[in-house]
């Protein structure tokens, strides 16, 4: 029997108060696990990097259990199965799910959020547009936000993963899209990249003008990412019977001491608006609705995406960081093997 | 032809930043007004006073036309019929609408709100129990509170006619009610008078004690009538799921300068909580399916309701503001006349 090849993780060494830094974490060899019945063993490809690991590390009352100090950051990935022990998964199958931040991973199906049956994309597309952020695009604006043709819907953290998806179906849907985001390089890849209908910049000055040069008959939507000024801005603007839908917040960097900010509940009153906190992990048993909606808008070029990989798990410690330094542009991805490795 | 009656009438006579007090108003007489064609002459009997008033008269953005300087407080009242010139009403008729702090209001049939059809009940419920209050609590509560049997539901201005109600309409549908009250008198009657499960004195201290011994399985449903320290002590105890429904914000005694307070988006994005403003003008259309259930449940005494009657027009103009010192138990009413003078 051959050596167990060597497992490079990535361990949570320490629990961050705010944004996870790089020095939370630490990277450990080991040598790759064998799977028990019942398991497959994953060779991940491309380890996913995302703003809500942030609360997944976080000591407060969160919306999942925290990962343990010691323990493999949790993580989405995409890898290939390159032993089965498992029934109905095959060496060389493709597949995403919850493997963490490292090269091999022994589970068993319920791990394993499905098999990737979209040869003619991307695999890394699993993690992105056809991942979480793409499900969180759908889920979100058009179960929680509901949006009607006509409506106005304005996004923040609009050049991101999530934020061009809810743009791009929010277009599909008859409606206005109005991006918010930081930068002039994010702002013009959201008009021309993501074919907002207007964008701006809420780094460049004056917000209030902003948003009424770009929303000149109020708000019908908006998708929170980022809580903050932006979003008491926006709460300004919302017209009778406004849906905000809470996706992220992802402008506080820490909520001890609990920040402070506009009341909402006379704009909530007088504008018969709602307000409404959405995970989408609630949306497990609805998943496969939308894979198929939307990979058909993808290769129908109405759901374009950009990726932000980088290379080697060395980089994933600090990647949550710099993801909350606006340093990235599209889904974060951290890719640690040749996607065509153990293709069959 | 004998001489108009004297119309007394409360006017608006500054426009109050915050709550209005009796200096904003002023009382004038006129001579009675005569009914043209199509409308009815009504001799006022209870005129209502209520929170909402507030906004009536204020300046800033709101879900009606603010009323004008010099103009007749804008109120509902129940009056009778005195001349009718309108098809389907008659001398005699008790009807409640929109027939403002005076004497006497000629009007159309579209300031009718119903010709009031309980003649075994006492005709001052058409503006408390029955009325804005009741239908308030019936439609905020199942309409958008959507209780579940089991549920906790958290009341602020508990002992209030519309707190009080949402209270017992709770503990009809199966759900353990807390109301918050201020002062021992209040929480005293919502105990005794209004059945509810727990209630506690929001001025006697700690709030979050208070708060958890009254609400061990957490909040499932919180109807806010206050804002303020109230609601942000109550929004940490949200369970996944949870509905706010913000009703109204009578702690906040200004919104120049606009308040802040602790944000919710976490609490709303954790606990997959829903926040959202409802103004009971919307429901105008579904008001006749609350009616005779509202009436049968008080006749059955399970909805019960105070009054808090106040005998003579000269007190309609410090009458707003004493509700917001919490100084009424019950319904505040102006009775301007004898409540059987007319009667056929």
């Amino acid at each position: 029997m051959s050596q167990a090849p060597v497992n490079r993780q990535v361990l949570l060494k320490s629990r961050p108060s705010g944004i996870p830094q790089a020095e939370d974490f630490e990277i450990v060899e080991a040598p790759a696990p064998a799977p028990a019945d019942g398991q497959v063993l994953v060779r991940n490809l491309f380890l996913s990097v995302e703003p809500a690991m942030r609360g997944w590390v976080s000591a407060v009352a969160n919306y999942s259990q925290p990962v343990g100090i010691g323990e493999v950051m949790r993580s989405f990935a995409v890898g290939r199965v390159v032993a089965s022990r498992a029934a109905g998964y095959h060496e060389g199958d493709l597949v995403v799910g919850m493997f963490g931040w490292q090269d091999y991973a022994a589970v068993g199906p319920e791990a394993i959020q499905r098999r990737i049956e979209e040869s003619d994309l991307p695999p890394s597309t699993a993690l992105g547009v056809l991942g979480l952020n793409g499900l969180t695009a759908y889920f979100g604006l058009l179960d929680v936000g509901q949006p009607k043709s006509g409506d106005t819907v304005v996004v923040s953290t609009a050049a991101g993963s999530v934020g061009s998806a809810v743009g791009q179906i929010a277009k599909i849907h008859g409606c206005r899209s109005v991006g918010i985001a930081g930068g002039p390089t994010k702002v013009a890849l959201c008009l021309d990249e993501f074919g907002f209908d207007a964008a701006f910049d809420y780094k460049a000055g004056d917000l209030d003008a902003a948003l009424d040069r770009a929303c000149p008959n109020g708000v019908d939507v908006y998708f929170d990412n980022t809580s903050g000024p932006i979003s008491d801005a926006v709460m300004k603007r919302l017209n009778v019977g406004a849906r905000v839908v809470i996706c992220g917040t992802a402008s506080v960097a820490s909520w001890d001491p609990w920040p402070k900010g506009p009341r909402v509940e006379r704009h909530l009153l007088v504008k018969r608006a709602r307000m409404q906190g959405f995970v989408i992990f609630d949306y497990a048993k609805h998943y496969a609705e939308a894979w198929p909606v939307l990979a058909d808008w993808v290769r129908a070029g109405k759901l374009r995406y950009r990726e932000d990989i980088l290379d080697g798990i060395e980089h994933a410690p600090g990647a949550i960081a710099g993801l909350y330094r606006g340093e990235n542009l599209g889904k974060r991805l951290i890719r640690i093997a040749d996607p065509d490795q153990g293709a069959q």
